[in-house]
């Protein structure tokens, strides 16, 4: 068989769940992995691929059928997404979810200019959430959506925590409320507020002689991160942090309820996600994706795509004789 | 704005859904409902729309976009499906799991001689749960996927214990066993034995003087519908019949359980459905998945087709670009 050949660029916790991933799929082999850093200083774990500096991709066209760009949405995909698909299809994460259209504009016109496919905005939300959310309410034309997030690390809550002064480490989880999600499911459509659909948890190692009531404040009142939700501060020690707090869980639940008919019938579509490891579930997908875009690329189709656009088939290694013998 | 013209074909459940989920889509109208009886006997709840015999689809080839088959998957749709979509696009619920490979041969050859489009076996299972399945086994590839069926009534074991002699009426409702569900839930991937998924939970209505011992005995014991679960038996009355088990609630659970990586980390993806009224929620999907057969085949497409094959935003009325900015 021939194997889809993959490049990673970026080879943070995205970019080596992507590597694993690409292991977990026979279709696949990892050809390259472009860093910014000095190539001989990363260390990857596929003995048959390379490590090569962003500005060597080109030399590799011809060896890559699809770039899968692991860098993050703030700064490096907005650049980085338009100039690669001029030369490679892609795949990418990109979750700034105000900025998608714009992004996608720009990725389209590249990739249309290339004659190359770019599916942007793909993982779990945006990417498996939206997907639901989607089906949810085609189904369900009358009716709410609701989406509740976590148990789960939020990085740039972690990081605006790290930020105050007198903390030397800190993790923050979203937790969804259980007694909203349960209203939720009774299909009453409740209009629930900010502070009763999610609470933040927090674990803060705060440097020696620091002021931790302060922190604590500084936590909790801080405008568009914790003002609005109820949170809690824990301090812990930094061995505390490592030894409980090291793992990347996350998830949720994407809810629809609505009512058809014209006796009151009233339905609830629930998707729910519980993953050990945000980035290497989030990389599986992106992998999925990968092959979908490979296939799409060779019946000739190019510019930019996401979720919504993708035939569910493509994404199996299966083809469509077995899947519809099998799982339909 | 153009409206899709929808005709129903077969006034029974889901054919009555089908003209209520119209009356939700403002992009719809129905034109017409076919049936096998008299015509002039069939009332329906559309003013604007006709009740003309099944011989007389023909006559409307040029006022209908898409046909909804509404008949039986045992003896109706392989006849009719093939026959239809010679002039017609098609949907249908076809629904007889391990038929459906060769009935999709059917269609696809009869649809691309007709050059219309034919979307097969649409509802939640086979649909939205074979979906579920192909998206989380895509996704996560080494794993287990389980399907739970219920609370809910089954037609076919309803018929089966109405067949026995003695009993006047009856329904029976699937249950999943909890239990098995929350084991799933954890990961362990268990092996699960038919009687430990699900139990059958019975309301009989006997005869006068009927042996209810017997009737029990015999509904416990029936080959392949119900030797193998653990089923319970209550005898009611035939007014208790009516006044508590009328409706058609159904529903289910699709969860697919997996790791990824080389640390162990494991992950649950879970799809749900609590339907007050299964055939109004079938038929709420069905009508979804007409809009994409209608938008197909403008764009000149032929042939057959099951959900796999939609690319998921052909069934919103919302465009990409709303779909993009909206609820990506």
């Amino acid at each position: 068989m021939e194997k889809i050949r993959i490049g990673i660029v970026g080879y943070g916790n995205i970019g080596r769940g992507v590597e694993k991933a690409i292991c977990r799929n026979d279709d696949m082999e990892l050809k390259a992995v472009f860093t910014r850093r000095d190539p001989s200083s990363v260390k990857i774990a596929t003995e048959d691929a390379v490590v090569k500096s962003f500005d060597e991709m080109l030399s590799m066209k011809d060896e890559i059928d699809v770039m899968m760009l692991c860098g993050g949405s703030a700064t490096d995909l907005p650049v980085m997404g338009p100039q690669v698909v001029e030369n490679f299809n892609i795949i990418d994460s990109f979750d700034t979810h105000a900025k998608i259209p714009a992004y996608f504009e720009n990725v389209d016109k590249s990739a249309k200019s290339g004659g190359n496919i770019g599916i942007i905005s793909v993982g779990w939300d945006p990417g498996m959430f939206s997907l639901n959310r989607l089906y949810a309410e085609s189904i369900l034309v009358q009716g709410s959506t609701y989406t509740f997030w976590g148990k789960g690390v939020s990085q740039g809550h972690s990081d605006a925590i790290r930020r105050i002064e007198g903390v030397k480490n800190a993790i923050q989880y979203t937790v969804p409320i259980e007694e909203a999600v349960d209203r939720v499911r009774t299909g009453s459509e409740p209009q629930l507020t900010t502070r009763e659909k999610h609470l933040r948890d927090c674990y803060v190692v705060a440097e020696e002689g620091a002021d931790k009531e302060a922190i604590e404040q500084a936590i909790k009142t801080m405008p568009n991160y914790f003002d609005e939700y109820d949170t809690t501060v824990t301090f812990i020690t930094e061995e505390e942090l490592k030894a409980n707090h090291s793992k990347m869980p996350h998830g949720g639940f994407v809810i629809r309820t609505g009512e058809t008919g014209t006796d009151g019938n009233k339905h609830v579509i629930e998707y729910s996600l519980k993953l050990d490891s945000n980035p290497e579930f989030t990389a599986s997908v992106l992998v999925a994706y990968a092959r979908a875009a490979y296939r799409l690329s060779r019946t000739g189709e190019c510019g930019a795509r996401t979720v919504f656009d993708i035939a569910p088939a493509l994404l199996s290694q299966k083809t469509p004789e077995e899947l519809r013998a099998s799982i339909l």
